[in-house]
């Protein structure tokens, strides 16, 4: 009998236990919360995610340990990782953590990314905006999360107030300046790589953001193999350089056919819930598949799939659950403006279906805005 | 927040509440062991079935109670009934519990069904053997669960040897005797009814038995259109007949072409396992669905199934999880001799795609007299 840890007890901590169940494991979930909803349906210890005593019995239940969310304390995943198997590795972790460290590394590994600057006070700044140009976008290094602590400066004229907003925290989690990219589209690649390398990618997945929060993704997107083969060669110059093991998602912008790296994402990821019915494996079984070191299970799509993501309230499941290819996913959790509580997956046999049913399911829930850039990439 | 009861904590249960819990439900289970399978991932409460208190705080904790078995006794779900809705209801569940008034339906509904009599006493046994013929099965009526129970009449000279094997129990729990089958095949339908009488069947699958317990499901089975209209209108007139609500089997013998009906299973079935992954929606989420009166999910298959069950111990799981439609269901019980501890479901686009993976499958395993049946059917 094994026991897998997840450190934090979200949706991805409780998508994960629902989808490890059937390989036979039992789970514990360390969460700083009571109610958090993968307690649900997995044993959970409330306690900080820095405090000994709570990481002390959270090893002592369970033989390896992984993550639902990137933000757990480094010196934490280090205190583990000498106890018991962590995946992925804290330095993979520590690299995602850090805007800075991440993108120095897609930059030696030849991914290409958006011009950026480390900001470690003024007169950086004021050299990183002369040099990047505007507009462009001031990020705090580390802990920021879906468009918290980032200050877009539109024209040199707002460096002042950049400044005062962010500047504070240059001494704290760092500064980065990023040249800001108008991208034409917004892709993820899905992938996983195993204990001994091997490495799988989901199709490319579309994604349409609304306030900085994912709405819609799309599998497969529309690219061409060229772009497709860039993609997975990226995230897997990624993936061996960091000796990852387990999901991850290496968000891209597109602009004029090129690709640019973005972000990554070193867990499971929202960009990567369709693969529940919408690819023979899902992300969450293969990362606990690569976390185990059991064969890694086929990423193949069966169809064509939608996510929609439910923010703040959870709609009426019943438009959903009438479409043939409706899948509902509510996540146990307590409404609150801006929290993802749940998303709805549709599956169909050809586009064209996919699209039927979209605009369906935007009538009938009243989400013709979260459904119509989708519908418009199926009919084009 | 709704709350499902689940009367029963075994793999039944576990996968109910693995399947329920992306509608945002939650479980209780009532069972007799503190060790039930289900109980690693809903509150379990331990109790008799019969233990007026354990029923009390099970009703006291849920909106609407279901079945993970069908021996639940009549009385408890009866107590149950007055106090919170319970889907299939009491009356569906007595005559599911019962050989005789299960056939005695059958009969009435224009199902064709194997010869049968009651046998309240030991005259009346000689009067059914002389009237059934030899082969023939003196069975309970009621309890019998996966073979036991019963005692096979090959000639006359046997009758004495088999009222002495089951004569007690003509006073308790009933007698009858059933005449032989030589069947071909063996088919199930498993069918959902809404509470508002909507009825969807998923494709007919062919069984395989070992020593009275189910050790492989193939889905679509090979029927034609005929048959298979025979066996929905079959399921279909005895779900209306019984005002059932969920998920239910019916199992079938074919005879040189005709269907007889063998048994109504009145919950989520063995036989239907393989939904999870080879159809749309599977018969746990379903049978929710039903239960809770939402819309129904598609029961189109996606491919080709097979599921192969795995008794008494679980073997090495890497032999399916390397193939590309493997999935692998352990039910995280303790190994014992006969006892249903996981199961395998493979899924591939084609029949030969399937049957190739079983034969690889078969040898990784060693379960080449598993397989081979549902090869050479695949084949033929």
């Amino acid at each position: 009998m094994t026991t897998v840890g997840i450190l934090g007890g979200g949706q991805l901590a409780r998508m994960l236990a629902l989808s490890g169940a059937p390989l036979g494991l039992r789970f514990r979930v360390l969460d700083t919360v009571a109610d958090a909803c993968a307690g649900q349906f997995a044993p959970l210890i409330v306690g900080d995610y820095r405090d000994e005593s709570a990481l002390t019995e959270f090893a002592s239940q369970v033989d390896v340990a992984t993550f639902d969310f990137e933000n757990v304390p480094a010196e934490s995943a280090q205190w583990l990782s000498a106890r018991i198997p962590v995946f992925p590795n804290p330095r993979a972790l520590g690299i995602a953590q850090d805007r800075l460290a991440e993108k120095t590394l897609f930059r030696e590994l030849g991914i290409p990314v958006p011009d950026f600057a480390d900001v470690p006070d003024r007169a950086a700044l004021d050299a990183a905006v002369a040099a990047i140009g505007t507009p462009c976008i001031l990020k705090t290094r580390r802990l920021g999360y879906d468009g918290k602590g980032q200050f877009r400066i539109k024209t040199p004229g707002d460096v002042e107030a950049a400044w005062d907003a962010l500047g504070a925290q240059a001494a704290t989690v760092g500064l980065i300046l990023e040249g800001f990219v108008p991208f034409d589209r917004e892709l993820s690649v899905v992938a996983v790589r195993g204990r001994d390398g091997e490495f799988r990618a989901w199709p490319l997945t579309e994604n349409w953001h609304v306030d900085g929060v994912l709405s819609a993704s799309l599998a497969p997107a529309r690219v061409d193999a060229d772009m497709a083969e860039h993609a997975y060669a990226h995230a897997r110059a990624l993936a061996d350089a960091l000796d990852y093991v387990g999901v991850f998602a290496l968000e891209l912008f597109c602009r004029d056919g090129v690709l640019l790296a973005n972000e990554l994402a070193p867990r499971v990821h929202n960009s990567g819930h369709w693969t529940i019915e919408g690819s023979e494996t899902s992300q969450f079984q293969n990362h606990l598949r690569a976390v185990l070191g059991l064969p890694l299970g086929d990423t193949r799509m069966v169809g064509h799939a939608c996510m929609l993501n439910w923010i703040g309230t959870m709609p009426d499941a019943s438009g959903v659950l009438r479409e043939a290819g409706g899948h509902w996913h509510d996540y146990g959790k307590e409404p609150r403006a801006g929290r993802k509580v749940g998303h709805a997956t549709l599956r169909a046999e050809t586009p064209a279906e996919l699209a039927e049913a979209l605009a369906r399911v935007g009538a009938a829930l009243g989400r013709e805005a979260q459904v119509s850039p989708v519908v418009a990439v199926l009919a084009s």
